[in-house]
């Protein structure tokens, strides 16, 4: 009995490789005392023999089986096969991680021509012994037998057609009888043989069937995309079977020891009387409310309460557990750690300190920071009735209703009259940001999760649905078609951007709920976590939002999106065109007031805080209008149609444009190639922040600028913009007699930069990894095209185990990353070290961050408790 | 006399570093007993205590000076300041490294109002000896007191009109004596001081003035460029004067000891009698051949021969020697190595050998690799006369003459009638690759040495001359303007694809030669070096001339020229827009045999060698028209412009294109993810290599395939793809019962693969670095774009060394590549390495290569002889 098969009473909740998770828990409960109904556990040491034996079942085995089989006939006074009391069980896989995909229950195992008569005289109820025993074979048929569900499902549906009856209820005893007995003609014509009639063979065949699933496509898929060992096998859990549905002193349930959704103390769940646990999934009949319970059955209910105590005590966290009440006796069937809503998730650990029950670090472990994120967003209201025309990528989470604008002008035009706006499009440009702006939701039907509309709409924490291919949209009818429904401008439309579900009309929402729970837990994180945690932000809004939600300082202010402004744009396109070295100049002296507003605004948000502010860094055709729209136009005023009078300008411009084109934008003319071309745009840019902080040191509010350099490749490329940052805040420090506080770093974000990170450092104050970009070349993936094309295949095919975009990716991108960190504190071993690409608000990628003993993360502000969270959880694994 | 100052007797030229170049061979001839007039050297460790002095010459310094000179006096019976035999001495920099760019010469000095009236007295000759001393003043004024040079000029000019003088030979005695006047006149105007008239304030402004050019603006960038080393400092050497214009039995020349254009072994030179070396410079007379000498001085000839013979046995190499004769008394005032063309280097060092001078190393260490490819092409006759209209990148080496053509199809229709043809683009573009191939030579007016045209260009080692922007190219009209020319289709014109030279008309070409001293030194090459040579062909004409070459296999052979060609180009395009799999495989069945006699021809030329394929590796819109093109044909379709029925299918062909059109190509949807999306077209590639060498196994032939699966960034990529090749691969030796012997590996161009090559190596027999898009990727440079953009201005500014694309970037790149090799050697000891980028041609990547102990290098047919050669060099050093 020691080797392969033991009964409950004989393990505990340690033995969970040895027993499986179910099993474990069995055995615990039974070790508690608790009414467990008797039964013993085949372990895993025996899949694994089985394996070995070539998926045989060896004769010790056997004869352990047997004798676990005996012992449980002695407990429980009734025997397999007896025409009197006969004991029928249970039979359920559990392997050591729960994984789905693997075989999961037979029920009434036992049951036989014989055996059923005696069930019905044991109920009084035949119809229910004999619905028991055809639902038994139609199981054990099509998950040990493989006989397609189906076949059962036909001969059910006959027999319904042939006695008049809607519905399953409606079909007597005899008539279970009589599909009995062809359930069983379907297994002898299918298998050759007869049905087993022998319980000690049926119980044979279904352990050696949970066995073989260990091994099925499905599990060994799930296996491999979850990291789960190979070896570890399954075990298998033999149960007495009892019965909920022995009469009105019977019954059978679910519950939660706390609210799962809200976390709330008090017992969460439903039960049905006389009914077994099929019932309560079947929906036949409406389940009670857990609390009814106290009123029909009071001693159930005080036993339940205490037994619910006792295993919240005895597990120290929340529990989910099925019950069975037989005849007035109590049994529970099954105990877990409960899954919960991100609300509750908070709730419960926060209480359970208050309570004694566990400490700060366990309540901080064990909130999944990534799930966080719902919390700071709108959400569509839990009970609201959608209609739901169809699913995109859940690209930036939060809900939003309003009106469907296809046009980004539009959009800034209604939204700023206080409409709410949904922008769709087909996928959204720089040129769309003011719409954007103006928005309350995104709406894409090409992109993936990291295009341009989904990063942006990350960054400013508006809700988008993207990728949302099975819309048809057409820009110049303006319509938007989903199947046969046809939408149009104006009408009312309802994202939600944590599901991707986009839906008709308007749906009721609720706000987001930052509860007490929720801030205590963030300042326990505070107080462990070394990481520090900053916010990307281009905008004091967003600061100021970045500052509630706790960030300690920007670590990327990016100065585009501030040249994409409708009243900039002009400005920033009259500099680019310049003929001249003093046109240009005379455009950036324009730029250069409005800049340093920007700056100053960002500056006061984040008082005493740094701001890490980045020079200009994408390549500037992306400020003009494209190449083929102006061929298009020249071609067609060549041919006559249009202003005749504007050929030579629309020449002249596509020539420009022509010049500054591009093969890969990504790789071409930006960051600090700009800079080193054209210094003059770099300086304006230094002047404005310089600018903006004296004004604000002559108001008496301190300001830690930081001034990043972005795309270096090689040190020469720093060493030069340092110099040119660095004449300039002398001067201005000269002219103006203030000391500047100003530290001058750069972005790590190409693979040269990392392996030559000593070199790079000697010249920076900082560094701040721009993962997005470092992605790009070190996979060589261009995220818009990859994102398009290719990544989403290799994604389904597993040739990725994530999206290198969401995820970092520490074999290659981390590697490098490893290289640059150790290389540049080598050589100035107090370098302050961050990140600011989107793999900052990512709680593995913060890990990661963490064990290479960065300075900060830098993510959006939405996604800064989440940051929070996950460098507590880093610094304490 | 011991620490800064030492006449020329006491040193050698083993003290190169202490003396400086100029020194240390004026030393050692002088202990040769050599006739050098004396003279002495201070040194370089006085050059650096000069400038721990804070630029001034200390008294111990002063007083060895002194001596020096004093000695000098002695030994020559001359004394400065003397009216009788004044002592006048030549003052040169010397620096331990050659270095233009520090001050070079002052002569005659020591001459003021009374030693020229002797100068006079002692030659007989008072127009030379005022002569002399004007231009003391002239060359003394200009470098060591900094007076601009054009301001004596002004002078000289006015003299001239004044006395009605064409020539300076013209003016007199007593012209240059108020000519000595007016230059003192300058000198005490612009420095308020009279001009130094004793020779020792001379000699000691000319010796601060040699140690301050040592730090002069050029000096400091040329050593930064060169990196040597800033302590170095620079040697003077103080040398008495000699007079080869002291009548008819003197004179002076330069002479080689071996003919510097063609390696012959004989004296080759010119001289001029009763001169002095400006006279030579200056281009008045014309000089007569140095073997004139055998008749005019036979005891002078006599002793040069002599000199010559010693100095190239005591040097081992040829000589570059300047000689005086004084009186019938020969003085040898200079030797050091004489530059040599490439075709004299390689018989000068081939014949050292034979004459026991040196030995095989020493000559294979001899020859400058990268010169070698001058020989393997065409050139313009030296003697030629030229009109050169404009000058370009020297892009692909050799020279061409040919009508312009302006269009790739009426280049490829005349070429393949067998008219010479020039094809004269802006730019090319994958689309011209047929006119490419017929035309003699390709001229563009914009690209860098790595454009489209150059890479293709060298590829097919055709002369090209590209990015040459002083022609205005108007395609419609069919012209091209320099300047006023204008040049028309069909005119002739000849390009230098060696030197960038445009030309206009026919010119006459010598053709290359390969002389028997060539193959001699390759064979030595071939003995001692341990890298392999292969060649990057992707045409069966190639892998012959790569052979002929002594290429010992092919290291790339790319698909993608073979869709291009005009008669497959419309069945790839079919077979890219196809709607279904079915359309799509029904065009790869086409396409299959026509590159199955692709493979059959270049395995055939290569028989018994290795020829690594790979795989279709460009996106596929390249092969279909571009977005632009057609958004230009609907808008003026849909304006009623052109043929109606045209609109639909333009329309079509358009949402197509845009479909596959993507924001950086380099980075997209190419490489193994093609493969890994479409494993039809890989499919058909592998099919038609493996039929081609099954075919050849029948006839006899030996084939060795290896298959690159190019773009790898993750292990799991090259998994799929081996399983791919390697069940087709089992299928065909099945089918056909031939054992096929396929090795399968991976290109290595992703900084991914390289920190992740342990991963990769365990599905790959073989590694092939592409460093163009590894040079891409790690710097994050795209190579069309920042040859067009950026890197023009990097490279002007010094923020690069070198251009990444044609000299590997060993700091960045290069680390990536030791990285990789280090990994995968790591894990499988035996993988086989190489190299396929265009730095397999370059010879200082290559010794890295071979420095990383990589198996082998590929390059382009032509640079195989440069390879061999670079690769013994790489071992001997």
């Amino acid at each position: 009995m020691s080797n392969f098969v033991a009964p409950f009473s004989a393990g505990s909740a340690e033995d969970r490789e040895l027993l499986g998770g179910k099993g474990a828990n069995l055995a615990e409960m039974t070790r508690l005392g608790l009414p467990v109904p008797s039964g013993f556990t085949i372990n895993t040491r025996a899949c694994r023999r089985y394996y070995d034996e070539g998926r045989q079942l060896w004769p010790e085995l056997l004869t352990e089986i047997r004798q676990a089989v005996a012992e449980l006939e002695a407990r429980t006074g009734k025997q397999f096969n007896s025409s009197d009391n006969p004991l029928l069980v249970s039979v359920r896989s559990g392997a050591p991680v729960s994984m789905p995909g693997m075989m999961d229950t037979i029920l009434n195992l036992g049951l036989n021509d014989t055996t059923a008569e005696a069930l019905a005289r044991v109920t009084g109820d035949r119809r229910f012994a004999l619905d028991c025993y055809r639902r038994f074979i139609q199981m054990f048929g099509d998950v040990v037998m493989g006989i397609p569900h189906h076949d059962f499902e036909n001969e059910l549906s006959k027999l319904k057609q042939k006695a008049g009856a809607v519905d399953d209820t409606q079909l007597g005893a005899e008539h279970l009888a009589e599909l009995v007995k062809t359930y069983k003609d379907i297994v002898l014509r299918q298998t050759r043989k007869p049905f087993p009639e022998e319980p000690m063979e049926q119980l044979k065949m279904a352990v050696q069937a949970v066995f073989d699933s260990w091994n099925n496509n499905r599990a060994i898929v799930y296996r491999r995309i979850n990291k789960i060992p190979e070896h570890y096998g399954t075990a298998v859990n033999v149960q007495e079977m009892v019965f909920g549905n022995a009469g009105d002193d019977s019954g059978t349930g679910v519950l939660f020891t706390r609210n799962p959704s809200t976390g709330e103390k008090v017992l969460y769940g439903e039960f049905l009387l006389n009914a077994q646990g099929e019932d309560v999934v079947a929906g036949i009949r409406t389940p009670n409310p857990i609390a009814e319970l106290e009123r029909l059955m009071p001693d159930a209910w005080r036993q339940i309460n205490e037994i619910c105590a006792l295993l919240e005590n005895h597990y120290r966290d929340m529990q989910d557990i099925e019950f069975t009440i037989e005849k007035g006796k109590l049994f529970i069937l099954q105990t877990r750690a409960g899954k919960r809503t991100a609300r509750a998730a908070v709730k419960i650990a926060v209480d359970m300190v208050a309570e004694g029950l566990i400490d700060k670090k366990t309540a901080l472990l064990r909130v999944d920071a990534a799930q966080l994120d719902s919390l700071l967003h709108r959400q569509v209201a839990p009970e609201a009735r959608l209609d739901i025309i169809a699913t995109g990528l859940p690209a930036s989470p939060g809900a939003a209703c309003g009106k469907i604008v296809f046009d980004a002008d539009e959009a800034e035009r209604l939204g700023a009259q206080g409409e709410k706006i949904i922008l769709v499009r087909p996928e959204t440009t720089p040129d769309d940001i003011h719409g954007i702006v103006e928005a309350v939701g995104i709406l894409t039907s090409r992109g993936g999760m990291t295009s341009h509309a989904a990063v942006v709409a990350r960054g400013m924490g508006k809700p988008c649905v993207c990728g949302c291919e099975a819309l048809k949209i057409d820009l110049k009818a303006e319509t938007v078609e989903v199947g046969d429904l046809v939408l149009k401008k104006g009408d009312e439309i309802s994202i939600d951007g944590a599901t991707g579900r986009v839906i008709r009309g308007q749906v009721p929402l609720i706000e987001p709920v930052l509860s007490p729970e929720f801030n205590t837990l963030l300042q326990w994180a505070d107080e462990v976590r070394t990481l520090g945690i900053r916010a990307n932000a281009d905008t004091p809004e967003d600061a100021r939002r970045a500052r509630e939600f706790g960030a300690e300082g920007i670590g990327l202010c990016r100065t585009e999106h501030m040249f994409m402004a409708t009243d900039r744009l002009p400005i920033v396109q009259e500099m680019i065109l310049a003929d001249t070295q003093e046109q240009r100049k005379a455009a950036l002296a324009r730029l250069l007031p409005i800049q340093q507003e920007d700056f100053y605004g960002i500056f006061k948000a984040m008082a005493g805080m740094p701001v890490t502010v980045r020079l200009l860094d994408p390549p500037l055709h992306e400020f003009l209008p494209s190449a083929e729209k102006l061929a298009v136009e020249v071609a067609l005023l060549e041919a006559g149609h249009g202003d005749a009078d504007k050929l030579d300008e629309t020449r002249r411009l596509l020539r420009r444009v022509r010049n500054l084109q591009e093969a890969n934008p990504m790789l071409g003319n930006r960051g600090c190639r700009l800079g080193l071309l054209y210094p003059e745009i770099y300086l304006m840019q230094v002047e404005a922040i310089l600018n903006a902080a004296v004004q604000l040191l002559e108001e008496g509010v301190e300001v830690k600028a930081e001034i990043m350099i972005p795309l270096v490749s090689h040190s020469n490329e720093l060493e030069r913009m340092r110099a040119l940052v660095s004449e300039t805040r002398d001067r201005i420090a000269r002219e103006t007699g203030r000391a500047l506080d100003v530290l001058i770093g750069t972005m790590i974000e190409l693979p040269r930069a990392c392996v030559t990170a000593d070199e790079i450092a000697q010249h920076a104050d900082f560094f701040s990894f721009g993962t997005n970009d470092l992605t790009q070349t070190t996979f060589g993936f261009s995220r818009d095209d990859a994102e398009g094309k290719f990544l989403p295949a290799y994604l389904a095919e597993k040739l990725l185990p994530d999206n290198p975009f969401a995820v970092l990716d520490r074999q290659g991108v981390g590697k490098l990353m490893e290289i640059a960190v150790n290389l540049a504190r080598g050589k100035k071993s107090n370098l302050k070290i961050g990140i600011c690409g989107e793999h900052g608000g990512e709680p593995s990628s913060i890990q990661f961050c963490h064990s290479l003993k960065m300075d900060y993360v830098s993510c959006s502000p939405y996604r800064v408790p989440v940051a929070r969270l996950a460098a507590a959880q880093a610094a304490l694994k």
